[in-house]
């Protein structure tokens, strides 16, 4: 770079380069967004081919070596250095070069390709029940990965490596460090709850419920929340997603069957979270396609939706206010019930074999025994044809459960057939932020709850946009936790909360 | 170019680099579709950023001089260009390079900017009906129109080169051929009419139905027609339109009203027609992306549609197979009516002040006027002071009116606001050319619509597909009329069917 250049015109440069790039992003995401949910399935060839070309003109321009060369400038430059926020923004942009330009081009095409066959094989495999069809190709994508992670690992643990493209910063060791106590005490809680309590009735949540009822009151809780409809909607799909696509457009899906109302109420407001969190982030022209306009982590980012499916949704003082509101919508549907019956309806727990359909009180035993076997295939301590078998060892182990099938254990989920690893941790990593968050804010704001029963969620979401939305990308998650709650993640409030919800449901105390 | 490279390779590499155009253009065509469906009000800046990136990279693709490079070499090639399929494909590949790269960058944006400008100033005078506020603007857009014209023009009339935009190959001269005795059948057809006729009874068209109602029927009448749902949608936006964006992705739009439910279906029929024109176009991975997949003209694309629309839609023979359809989704709405009451409603004709609300009958009369006034704007021979008294006496003397304000006179079209001129006439071309292939059509299949009496609407299509759709833009529109037709365009065809229709409505003979 031309040293007589203002180190304002350089970051100006850097800034329209990145601009550009995140715009040919927006695109992206709203084709696919219009893939999952109103594109004509015979337009499927010309969509591959739409979003191949979007891919590589993104790549060409994250790759762009002027891109690194401004870059360099700015980091040399103390008076842009010298600015908190303005360092954060070149830091984050010096990761996602390296992290783009550090990968060799046939390594990221044959993840793609090999995870592509593999994913299709790994359909098959579930189908059948038949892991043996399924072992050479999660052998190839464990090499695969490994290779990957061998390209941008720092020496520590290779599996670091693998954790930091979702969790930046963030280490297994760390990660087993809050892990290995909620393990024990989740699974001794859950043994508690089955011998010692008496489950909840559940039928207010077999009240059959047509979907456009649902969708009704789907957008009256989406509105109390906070989420903007001016600058957001909500669709159908299968496959339930929130896209914040470009500023201004942060698009949320979810899906209706007639039973159970509350799988799409709490998908609704699990997107919604996520949703919220887009539309706090400064995605203004000064910052729009720079790091500071970005979220931090998938981590952060499943801490608002499960904060506000969870933490809120499946509070009393929630379902004070909520009830009547779905009354009004469902024709009455629920008029046989209280609050006090919602709420413990819905906090229901109880050990199953499949984590997507887990309740809130298991669900971080199915991540963690995920995340144990995935560290032990990467690190090679657990070889890929030992899967099964550890597998259903830890199922016996932390859900006290015998898995009858492969296709019910280990073959279960898509992510490891292509090359997803490192990514299960972050959901539990959500729930743990989730909750240290809630009694951060709950010291901050006494009447939070009491607000609830009267519609009043604005607190809660005014307390997220200033410590956490409005930062993007400034702090990394681990930092900003204890900037915001005073202390390192910690498995305590997340037992507390777990604690106090499920308990009394199950009428112990 | 190296002379070594095969013919084949250079054409290769040309089909790539049209390819990646047009790609891009199918994005462009699809964030444009959404931006009228879905997109939430809030995104409507990012949009604009989204698309003007989009323009600016087919820009730069359509005018790469390596495009007007490997077409050289292509035209230069004598095996190729023995192949007429490929020559036409080269031939208007030329064109549209020639077209992209013949106006200066800078009256490309200034067009852009004044005509915005303008736009904003044509809303304003048109609500306050002040045509002296518009004409400052109005001179501005002719003047910069026209030196558009001069850069485009090869000498003959400046008024052609605008038209050869919209409908390559045609001449003012030409049209006026046809229009001259079309403008004065006509307007001694309507007032034949208007003098000696008896108004048919309206009473059918005054049903009120629901829109979801009105959405079924309009969905059985494409499914009937052969617009393909699998590689097609229909939406609902406030100005209907059909987007054939991508290799199968074809999406139409409709609106509906309570009252006058054939609005709606004609307005879909017309889309319709434009779809199934859309569908039927070569768009295959060998021509996707080269004039060969593209339709021929505006002219020729509204022959599609107002054939479907008119020719089909308002026939006795549709309303035998529509009407007990219609009654099965409307609740038997219409049981009251016979199909004769139903095609004697629709082929009502009154003369009008605005032309979008017009009838078949009285339609075209409106574009000749518009033509003939902007043909002589850009010849000079009338100057923008001018243009209200021109309308008026122009109206007076083709439907009959007295013109009561500019609002509803020269101020009603948003059209030369933005410097579309030249585009008009391409209307009535639409509809000459309709009834012209009506005859031959006729002709080939004489059991044409006793076969729409059962819902067979597959004889047509297949004949429209092989005679017109298929070619895509290897011949002109006026060859290619000649071609199927057997004779040059003319008005008779256009003026036996209106007065096949209308003069029964009217009980005339």
């Amino acid at each position: 770079m031309p040293s007589t250049t203002a180190a304002s015109t350089v970051y100006d440069q850097l800034r329209t380069l990145k601009r550009e790039a995140a715009t040919i992003g927006s695109i992206e995401g709203l084709i696919s967004w219009d893939q999952e949910t109103y594109m004509p399935a015979g337009a499927a060839q010309a969509r591959s081919e739409q979003m191949g070309l979007l891919a590589r003109l993104g790549h060409e321009r994250n790759t762009d070596p002027r891109l690194g060369e401004l870059i360099g400038a700015c980091e040399s430059d103390s008076e842009l250095m010298g600015d908190d926020r303005l360092a954060a923004n070149i830091r984050e942009m010096r990761r996602d070069y390296d992290l783009k330009t550090k990968l060799p081009s046939e390594l990221v095409e044959e993840l793609a390709r090999v995870g592509s066959q593999a994913q299709e094989a790994w359909k098959g495999a579930r189908k059948a029940d038949d892991f043996k069809a399924f072992q050479p190709w999660l052998e190839r994508m464990v090499t695969l990965t490994r290779r990957k992670a061998q390209c941008l690992s720092d020496g520590v643990e290779l599996y670091d490596a693998l954790l930091d493209e979702y969790e930046p910063g963030a280490t297994a060791q760390q990660i087993e460090g809050v892990f290995t106590p909620l393990r024990e005490r989740l699974s001794a809680f859950i043994q508690d709850i089955r011998q010692n309590g008496t489950p909840p009735d559940t039928a207010p949540l077999d009240t059959q419920i047509p979907a456009t009822q649902q969708h009704a009151f789907g957008l009256r809780v989406l509105e109390a929340l906070g989420f903007d409809l001016e600058t957001g909607r909500l669709d159908v799909t299968t496959h339930p997603f929130c896209s914040g696509l470009a500023p201004g457009d942060t698009r949320l899906t979810t899906r209706y069957r007639d039973e159970r109302f509350t799988d799409a109420l709490y998908g609704t407001m699990h997107e919604c979270g996520h949703g919220l969190y887009e539309q706090g982030l400064p995605k203004t022209p000064e910052f729009f396609g720079t790091p500071l306009s970005d979220s931090i982590s998938l981590g952060i980012h499943e801490s608002q939706s499960r904060m506000w499916e969870n933490l809120v949704g499946r509070s009393r003082s929630f379902w004070v206010w909520a009830l009547p509101i779905a009354n009004a919508c469902f024709d009455n549907a629920l008029g046989a019930y209280t609050p006090d019956d919602m709420t413990r309806a819905v906090n229901t727990s109880t050990p199953s074999l499949i984590r997507v359909e887990a309740d809130e009180g298991t669900y971080n035993l199915h991540v963690m025994l995920r995340f144990e076997l995935e560290r032990a295939l990467i690190s090679g301590d657990l070889g890929v044809e030992d899967v099964p078998g550890a597998w259903n060892e830890r199922m016996k182990l932390m859900l006290g459960l015998d898995v009858p099938s492969n296709a019910k254990g280990c073959l279960q989920d898509v992510h490891w057939s292509f090359g997803l690893m490192g990514y299960f941790p972050t959901y539990t990593l959500g729930n743990l932020y989730a909750s240290q968050f809630w009694e951060a804010i709950k010291r901050d704001i006494p009447d939070l709850e009491a607000g609830f029963e009267q519609g009043e969620f604005a607190p809660l979401l005014d307390w997220l946009r200033t410590n956490i939305h409005a930062h993007g990308r400034r702090y990394r998650a681990a930092d900003l936790c204890e900037k915001v709650t005073g202390r390192p993640l910690s498995a305590d409030p997340l037992m507390r909360h777990l604690e106090s919800r499920i308990r009394p449901a199950y009428g112990l105390h």
